[in-house]
């Protein structure tokens, strides 16, 4: 018989999988800057719009979505990071220490993660609640494709060579 | 004894969802058009650099990651779509069709799934290969919501008001 790891386990490498690829997106923002000598402040705190968060935001979002959602949904509790970053480098520490935190979250403390009641919060005012399963696969990984996405889209539309693998990388290919 | 239905038939409601999203985004996308006195094809032929896909090639991978993936994961052949649309009504019109086809896929086709390995083009000239759950979960669902934020992207970019919770409509909240 195979032991599987339950279904909520099997999503953290996916997860950090996502991160790693969004760690890949942004170094290619700072080497672009570079490249073309342009401020590496002007990427990281670009929008798509001007009532959109920055560059910066959308990262601190993909990160908290990730460590805030496997904190509810495990128990184990989360670091606190302050959102102070402004440069590439301290964005990819904040990357860094999430993934850092990822890693304690073991298959055993979501092993009954699936059918609980997770409350979160949604805005200021309102607090949400969602089956533990779809709070993962309707809430916290959804969450975390937007941000990645919504940074690569920054900094593709600021000119950085990136492109969709960037996104898909790391994924388990087969030989 | 709880009757689960098997991890990878999960996530079709969670598509059906997210193209729904989609729908709705762009529905707003058409009413900003006309409230605006916009031209609707210039919101639908938009891009965020020139050399990326305009919003219709948007909706387009974002249905057919969504279609053929779960064609490709059941076996059971999708239908064809010529990748003609132009306005938003087309392209409400093939997100209709997609949902059409999902809502085909059933259960029992996906019991077996999840280990078997899948073909896929990736470009012209490469086939990768994934393990079903990979596949789903690293590939087929990373991109619907890549090209769903996209097609968002390129709204809100445009001056359309869509806010985050247009994306992560229809999450089964909990009363």
């Amino acid at each position: 018989m195979i032991e599987r790891t339950p279904m909520l386990a099997q999503s953290i490498p996916d997860v950090i999988r996502t991160l790693n690829a969004l760690s890949g997106i942004l170094e290619k923002g700072a080497a672009s800057a570079q490249a073309r000598k342009i401020d590496p402040l002007v990427l990281t705190s670009a929008r798509l719009a001007p009532d959109m968060f920055p560059l910066t935001k959308q990262v601190q979002i993909a990160c908290d979505a990730s460590k805030l959602g496997l904190a509810r949904l495990s128990g184990i509790e989360a670091p606190k990071f302050a959102d102070t970053e402004t440069t590439f480098d301290e964005l990819q520490a904040r990357i860094v220490k999430t993934i850092d935190f990822l890693r304690t979250v073991t298959a055993e403390s979501l092993a009954d993660a699936e059918d609980k009641v997770v409350s979160f919060p949604a805005g200021p005012d309102r607090v949400l609640k969602l089956k533990g399963r779809d709070f993962l696969y309707q809430w916290v990984i959804p969450n975390l494709y937007f941000h990645t996405t919504t940074a690569y889209n920054i900094l593709r539309h600021n000119g950085v060579d990136v492109g969709k693998l960037d996104y898909l990388k790391g994924a388990d290919l087969l030989p």
